[in-house]
């Protein structure tokens, strides 16, 4: 049975780079040997991670800037915790819009002072504070492009004269924009860039070096910069994959070809939960919503059996929305096709229907 | 073409992991959806973790005794620190026997401070010191029980009424010790159990919490505990594949007859290295090799062509030495079926009738 996958992360992946990976795991680059058993210094790995890291800048529109690309391990979880080794040095401004802000702001308080400009905490992150200022004293700003859980998006950065610092993870590669405006970006891979285990890091050399403490060697982006992201044992399958998938994404036309589909799957969702009554977007501004994760719930609390029946049998997965928010999340990452989303569609169609 | 994979790491894995693992790349479980995209919180990946974590202790012969199995990221690299972090208070001893202990003394000086209670550093790392003291009054005692880049193993270690910390990342599942006496054993996937990517940390619940610093959550074991090794989200493939290998593993009669197998290969291409004239071991005494990784070198350096020639008509790969040592390594990894170890031995043979 054909599954509509909607899963939050680790989610959808193109078809092809599935097959791609699965058969790399019997036999890569026809060496008769496994991606997974050969040596990450072979020169076939060597490719694969350079590769993986020239796509991710040229993507981004980064090649040639000042910028590195780098395929680290621990996710956007360790992320919070290198952001500050390598750039708090006093105090550093986060806006806070979601559960992974929030936990970024607590790693970061152990390595200095941290001002929250904004944070929407006081409405269950509903919306995307804007009008905060950002001093000119602080060692950064940083913020979440696109928040998962609550389902908003930031879809305008502020101007700031200080080093700009982005969790990308749930947005990367979903969308135009000046990334020559950020300093560091990050961003786990299990969203639009591959499977679970590497996180990609795009930083600018030039905002690195200005802590006085001692960064350890695994935790120092200057470390891997030198050692070409190789300082260590990457996770081999991960970056493969994530390559896979970055090869996948220029063949389509590139970032500017995805986010025209990415509106178009956006627009198709929100237009039938703003129509039917039977449904209620979770997020307060229209302004604020996300391309990425539609939360909504039931206008009816008793139609969630139903609802959940018809969803089982049009083949949808990975809808529940997350605890914190309750009702339905629809996550619609670059590789969910459009017609999943016309399917989940006649879903909520149908319940209105027999409702 | 059959290939005789004596890579260092990653290193070769069983046929049957990896066509399991290919196979779950496309659909895992009969889900219709594939390992790597559907989410980590699902009962199936669930399942996963916790049959790995207990597969783990179950091999080592810790269950019930206060030990938690933990799949966490970033290498035995990310270890070296986090040791540090969560038990080095004031002082700690490490033995240092080669590159990766020299690392993980590196890592820890940056918490407090180290004694070096013994090294082989003046001779390439050639042998494991023994007789050295360990105070009472450290923290905790750090040993790396193989090495693989200078083909050392411990075959003995020392009686400490402090906690015994071990890097067995090159050599855990392939013999049989008594477990019960270290309190933190670590162990980068890529060897015996699994692609890179995941790192295995069991450890002695009561040996954590006696530190006055604060740790970051990432890299706390007591946080990872208390969210069953699912604090963030974990590398789902590499976990997946290193369970398989651990039920290989058990099917095969476990940790004790892949002992008698490894201890078989090992002999078999140690005695060919001891007969034949135009090849010598790295290892200053014979009781100090590794049955995991075999170091060698030509007597005669103008044979290194003919044998490269020979090696590579054999299909053996990966036999290169480490650039520190040079010459030969064979890694003899677990899944190293005793007929690849014959080919090598043939090999060797081959050389020594044209010569």
């Amino acid at each position: 049975m054909k599954k509509h996958n909607f899963s939050a992360g680790p989610c959808i992946l193109p078809q092809e780079v599935l097959k791609k990976a699965s058969e790399a795991v019997i036999n890569f680059n026809g060496l008769d040997l496994s991606l997974i058993e050969i040596s990450h210094r072979s020169k076939d790995f060597v490719d694969v991670m350079e590769q993986a890291r020239e796509l991710a800048l040229e993507h981004l529109g980064l090649q040639n800037k000042g910028y590195k690309a780098l395929f680290l391990q621990g996710g956007a979880s360790l992320e919070f915790l290198m952001v500050a080794f390598n750039l708090l040095e006093k105090k550093a401004a986060y806006l806070n819009t979601g559960t992974w802000s929030d936990k970024a702001i607590k790693e970061a308080r152990l390595l200095g002072e941290v001002v929250e400009v904004a944070s929407s905490k006081d409405a269950n992150f509903n919306y995307i504070p804007k009008g905060y200022t950002i001093s000119n004293d602080v060692d950064y700003f940083h913020c979440t492009s696109n928040n998962t859980i609550f389902g908003t998006q930031m879809h305008e950065f502020p101007e700031t004269t200080v080093p700009l610092v982005c969790d990308m993870s749930s947005d990367i590669f979903s969308r135009v924009l000046d990334f020559s405006k950020f300093d560091l970006i990050y961003a786990g891979a299990q969203k639009n860039m591959g499977p679970a285990g590497t996180t990609l890091v795009v930083v600018k050399e030039e905002i690195l070096g200005q802590v006085s403490r001692k960064i350890p060697s695994m935790l120092d982006y200057s470390v891997h910069i030198s050692k070409d992201s190789m300082f260590n044992t990457p996770a081999v399958f991960p970056v493969y994959v994530s390559m896979l998938t970055l090869v996948w994404l220029k063949e389509l036309g590139g970032v500017s070809t995805i986010e025209k589909i990415n509106k178009q799957k956006a627009a198709l969702l929100y237009s039938e939960i703003d129509r039917n009554p039977l449904f209620q977007g979770f997020v307060a501004n229209k302004e604020d919503r996300s391309k990425m994760n539609a939360t909504f719930n039931l206008t009816r609390a008793e139609l969630k059996e139903p609802f959940d029946t018809i969803l089982k049998t049009a083949g949808i997965n990975g809808l529940n929305g997350h605890r914190s928010v309750g009702g339905y999340r629809a996550s619609m990452y670059n590789a969910l096709p459009v017609e999943s989303v016309q399917v989940l569609v006649d879903t909520l169609k149908e319940l209105e229907r027999i409702a």
